[in-house]
C-alpha cells in the first residue's frame, strides 16, 4: 500500500498516520520529496480496506500495490490452468467449443441437437435444466428430467455436459450428470453458492456478472479456490453499458487481460452478449481471433418455437459455416480447434 | 406489442407475420401508411419474448407496449403499498430512518449502537450477521450469533430491525430474530432467493443490483410479489458507472420514476452509493428532497475500528445533525420524519 | 508517482526503471520490502504519461500521486472562487437560479418568460440563440436576432445572461449580449474553444460531457484557467449510463465531490439530467439539498409548442412552486436563496 | 410514431391526442384491443421529439419506429458506400490498414515511420499536426510544419495521408495536405464543425464519441451527409464503461451493427481502445474477424521516446507480425488485405 500525504501535512498527523499502519500490520518506509511525502506501507494483506487510511487526517491518496486475489493470479501461479476432461483439455492449445440448446426442453429436441452440434465438431453439451429468468411467469426448466436427458443426449453423441447451477441445495443432483458447473452472470456475487461450489468435485464455468470489473471476476473465482476447487475457466459474457442496439457489450479485450493476470482459461459466449443471431457469428469468429480458449455458443434447429433465447440460437448450417471459420482463424494464432 | 414491417416488406411475409402473431395468441389490427405498415398485436403476455417476432422476415422493428410485470406497477394498484410495522407506517406520508452499523460486531457494540441511533431518532437498527462480502478473507458476520445480539439490542431500545439474508437456508432462522429481511445489490437477481422470500412472512428490503435497471429491479419485486408476499420495500443504493470518485452512482434520480411506475416504497442508502463518509450527509438530504419514503445509513462510534465499511460510517453526532436536517427537508415537502 | 516493482524484478531492470524515472526529471525514493520495492518519483508533472513507465520491464504498476489539473484545484487555492455580477455572487453562501426556455424563439416568447421568471425569483435569464441539435433537421436557434431579444428582455426585467457558445468564430458576438457564456456538454473537450474562451472577458460555465469523469471535467476547466480566465463556474446536467429511464443519470454526489476537489461552483441543471418534467422539480430541490451553487431549470409558459425541449419545461406555476421549496431546503442548510 | 394510450384514458383525452397528431402532420390510424387502444402515427418526421406527444394527457408510451437518420441509413441506400483514394477503394470487399505515429513529431521520424509501414503493407499513413490534449500543458502538436512533413513522408513511400481537424478555421490549411480528414472522438458532437466538413471536398473519417450510441454516430455522420460530402467512414474506437482495465471498452459489435444499419465503412482502432499496446494485436485481429473495412493502428519506431501515446504504439516487428495475421484473418472471410 502507498500512501501520499497532504502536502500541509503536520509532523503530528504524519506519527498518527505511521503508528496506524504499523498497528494494521504493516512495515513503514517513508520517502520525503520537495513537495510531498510519501509512505510505503509494505506486508501483503490483500483484504485490507485500503479507506481505512484515507480517512485518516492528513492523508490524501491511498494506492493498494497488492492485487486483492491471490490464488486466481498469474503471479500466484504463472502456468496456465489446464482443466482435462474425457480426451480434451481446456486452457492449453486448443480452443474448445460448447454448443447445444438455451435450455432442454425435450427429449426430441436434445437429442436431435447434440447430434447437429457433435457432427459439426463440438466437444461439450450445453443446455439448462434450471433456468434463471428475468421474469417468474418465464419457463423455468425441466429441472431433473432435463438432467437425465441432457446426459443421455451426449453420452450417445461422445460429448461431455456443461449445465447450471443456481443455489447450493442444487449442487449434488446436477452434479451426479453434469461435468462442468456453469455459474451465470447474475450469480457471479453469489457467495453462499460460489463457496459451497470450491467444495465439489467438478470444474465449474464462472460466468462474468453484468457489472462485475475483471478484478471483481477474479475475486469471484478467488471464492472457489480458497475453498478448494482448482478447475475454473471464466466466461466473458458481455457488460452492461449505455449502448442498447446489442443486448450488453461484448468486452473482448477482457481475454487477453484475464490472461495476463490470471491463470485462468476464458471462453467466450457471443450468443448472451449479443443477443441477436446475425451479430453471434462475427463476434465467434473475434473471440477466437482476439485469444479466446473456447466459445460457447446457443443452437437450435428450430428457434422460432424455441422456448427460451430462441432469437439468439444460430441454426444449424450457421453453425457449421462458423466452425469452418473459426478453425481457420485459431489456425492463424498457432492453435487448434478440438 | 407493435411490430413495424419493413418499407419493402412482400404480401407473403406480411401474411407470415401475422399468422406467428396469431399463433402467439394475439389479436392483430392493421395500419398501412403511405410508407409504411404497422401491426399492433394485442393481448396480455408480460413474458413474451419480443425477440421471437423480431426475427421473422419482413420485420423491421418491435416494441413491448405492456410492462414487463404486473403486480408491481402502479397500473395494477393504484394506492402506495404502505408497511405496517409496530408504530410505523413505510410508504405512506412519513420518512423512516433506518441506522446502525454495516456488521454486529460485539455485545457491547451494538447496544451502544442502538442507543445512539434511537436517542437520535432512527425507528429501525441494522446490522449484518450474514456479510456478502467480495474477499473470501474479509469478515464474513457472527451469524446466528449476530441476530440475537440485534435483536436485544433493538428490543432495548425500542427498535425494529432488518438483517440480510443470503440464502434460503438462513430464512427460517433469520425470520425468528428480523422484523425486515434485506435482499441484497449482488442478490437481486439470485431468482431461487426471491422466490423462498415469497413465501416468507416477514417484509422484504430489496436493494438495487449494481447494474440493474429499474425494469430488472421491479421485475425481481414481481418475483417476490408473485410468491405471495406484497410487502416490498425497494432501497436505491447506487448504480455502477464510468464515475470512480464515489463506489458507485447514486440514481437519486430512481425514487420518483419508481413512484411513478410502481405503489411500492423507496429506501435510499447513501452510505453504500458513495462509499465515503462526507458525500454521505448531502446525498442523505438530497434523497429526501427527492422523495424517498426513508433513508438507510450507516453509523458507528469507533469506524476507525469497525470490522467492516467503517470509511463510510457516519460519527455519532454527523448522525445527529443529519437527522436535524432530514427532519426539516420533509417538512419541506409535505412530509414528517417519523 | 509510486512505481510499484515486479516480485522478481532484476537488479539490473530496477536500474532501468530508475534510470528513465532520473532521465524524466524526477527524484527517486527506494523502499525495499520483504516481498516488494516500491520506488517513489517526486517532482510535479501534472501532464506527464504515466504508462512510458509502465511499459518499462520489471514495473508492475504505477500511480500518479499528483491531481493532474492544478489551477482547477482546491489544494491551489483554498478559497471558493466567487462570481461576482451584478448584485450577485456566485459560489459564496447564496444559491441562485437560472431559468427560461431552451431556446429564444420569438419577441413575444422571451418576454412573457424573462418576466414569468424574474417574478418567481430567477436571477439569470437562459435562453438558446445558437442550438447544438443532435439532428441537422432540428431548430437550429434564431442567431444574432436571438442574442438581441434575449438581452433586451433581460434588461427589462433585472436579469443577467447567459447563453451558449458553440465555436471560436462566435465569442466576439455573443460577448456582446451576454453575461456569462455556456458551453455545452458536446463542447467541453472541445479543446480549440476552451482555449479561446480562457481569453473572453466575461464568466463561463462549463457543462460536464455526457462521460466526462470529474476529473475530465477539471481539466477542461484548467484550459480555460491557464489561458487566463478565472471565473468559471461548472454544470452537472447528468451523465450517460445503461438506465434509460432518465435521459441521463443525473449524477448529484459530484456536487460535494468538486466541492472538495476545486474551489469552483457548481451549477445543477435538472432539466437536462432527467429530460422529464415531473421529475425536474424533485431533482431541483435534490441539487440543492446537496450543496449546488445555484440551479438551472428550464420554463416555459406554452411547452407543447415549444421549438425544442418543450417535454422538459417547467410551467410557470410549477417553476414558482419550485422556487418556493428551495428556497427553504436552502435554509436548512444555512444558505440563502439569492 | 407509435402512440399507446392509457387503459384508462377518456374519450375527451383521445380525441385530444388525435387532433394534436394531426396538426403534427401524421396521418393517424387507431386500433382498439379490449384492453388498450394503439394509435400508429405516420409520416416520415426523423426529427420530431416524442416528448412532445409523451406529455399529452392519457399518453401511456411512444415509440419513434422511423430512424432518426435517414442520409446515412442502409434503406435510404441499399449498397455500400465506396470511397475511392488512389488505387484503393475503402468500403468494398478489401481490409485497409491506416498506421503511423500518434504525432508527428520530426522529419526523422515521420520518415522512418512511413518506411516501415509502407513496406509493411499499409496503405495510408496516420499522425496528427494538431493534437487534441485532455491536458492544456501536453505537446499540442507541430501544426503547419507537422502536415507538410506528413505530406511528403507519405508522398516518398507511396501512401496516402491521415490527420486530424480540430476546428473549422483549420479545414482549408489541412485540405492541402491530407487525403482523409480525421474528426476525433471528443468532437464527435462538434456540429459546427460536422456541418463545415459537410462542405469540403476531402473524405471524412468520423471516430465514434466516448459516450455515443450507435444512433448518436450515425446521427452526426447525417450532418455532414446533409451537408454535401458523401464519403464518409465510420470508426470504433472505444466507449467509456465502468471497466477501467482498458482505457475504453473496444465495442467490436459496433461492426456489424452499424454494417446492418448503413452503407458507410467502419475503420476501427484498437490502440486507442484498448492504450495498452500488448492488447492492441489481439483486438486488431478481433476487429478484422468482426467484419471491420480497415484497422487504424499506432506504430513507433522507439516508443519509449514518443512524445504522445508511445505505450500503445507497437513496435515495428510486432506490426508486421499483426499484417501476416490479418492478412490470414481477412481470407478466412472472404476479404483481401489490401
Amino acid at each position: 500500500m502507498v500512501v501520499v500525504l497532504e502536502k500541509n501535512v503536520t509532523e503530528k498527523q504524519l506519527e498518527n498516520v505511521i503508528k496506524h499502519l504499523e498497528d494494521f500490520g504493516f512495515a513503514v518506509h517513508k520517502s520525503t520529496g520537495v513537495e510531498q511525502i510519501i509512505l510505503g506501507a509494505i506486508g501483503v494483506q490483500p483484504n485490507f480496506d485500503i479507506r481505512r487510511v484515507k480517512i485518516l487526517e492528513g492523508v490524501a491518496e491511498v494506492y493498494r500495490i497488492t492485487e486483492p486475489f491471490k490464488l486466481a493470479s498469474r503471479s500466484f501461479k504463472k502456468e496456465n490452468t489446464k482443466i482435462k476432461l474425457g480426451n480434451i483439455v481446456i486452457g492449453d492449445k486448443d480452443v474448445v467449443v460448447i454448443a447445444g440448446p438455451c435450455a432442454v426442453e425435450s427429449e426430441e429436441q436434445i437429442f436431435i441437437l447434440a447430434e447437429i452440434v457433435s457432427k459439426a465438431g463440438a466437444k461439450i453439451l450445453r443446455g439448462g435444466a434450471f433456468k434463471p429468468r428475468t421474469s417468474p411467469y418465464s419457463f423455468q426448466g425441466l429441472g431433473e428430467k432435463g438432467l437425465k436427458l441432457l446426459r443421455r443426449a451426449a453420452d450417445k453423441f461422445g460429448l461431455l455436459v456443461i449445465t447450471e447451477v443456481m443455489e447450493s441445495s442444487q449442487i449434488n443432483l446436477i452434479e451426479q450428470y453434469t461435468d462442468i458447473f456453469q455459474v451465470g452472470a447474475r450469480n457471479m456475487q453469489n457467495f453462499s453458492l460460489l463457496r459451497d461450489l470450491g467444495k465439489a468435485a467438478k470444474p465449474i464455468m464462472l460466468k462474468r456478472g453484468l457489472s462485475a470489473t475483471i478484478d471483481d471476476w477474479l475475486m469471484s473465482a478467488e471464492y472457489i479456490l480458497s475453498n478448494g476447487n482448482q478447475n475454473i475457466m471464466l466466461c466473458e459474457r458481455g457488460i452492461r453499458t449505455f449502448e442498447t442496439y446489442t443486448r450488453y457489450t461484448f468486452d473482448i479485450s477482457s481475454i487477453p487481460v484475464v490472461h495476463n493476470r490470471s491463470h485462468l482459461p476464458v471462453i467466450a459466449d457471443p450468443s448472451h452478449a449479443t443477443g441477436l443471431r446475425d451479430k453471434v457469428i462475427p463476434m465467434a469468429r473475434a473471440a477466437v481471433a482476439a485469444g479466446a480458449d473456447g466459445i460457447m455458443v446457443e443452437v437450435h434447429h428450430d428457434p422460432e418455437n424455441a422456448l427460451s433465447d430462441g432469437p439468439q440460437a444460430l441454426l444449424p448450417e450457421q453453425f457449421s459455416e462458423l466452425m469452418t471459420q473459426i478453425k481457420a482463424i485459431a489456425e492463424v494464432i498457432g492453435r487448434k480447434l478440438v
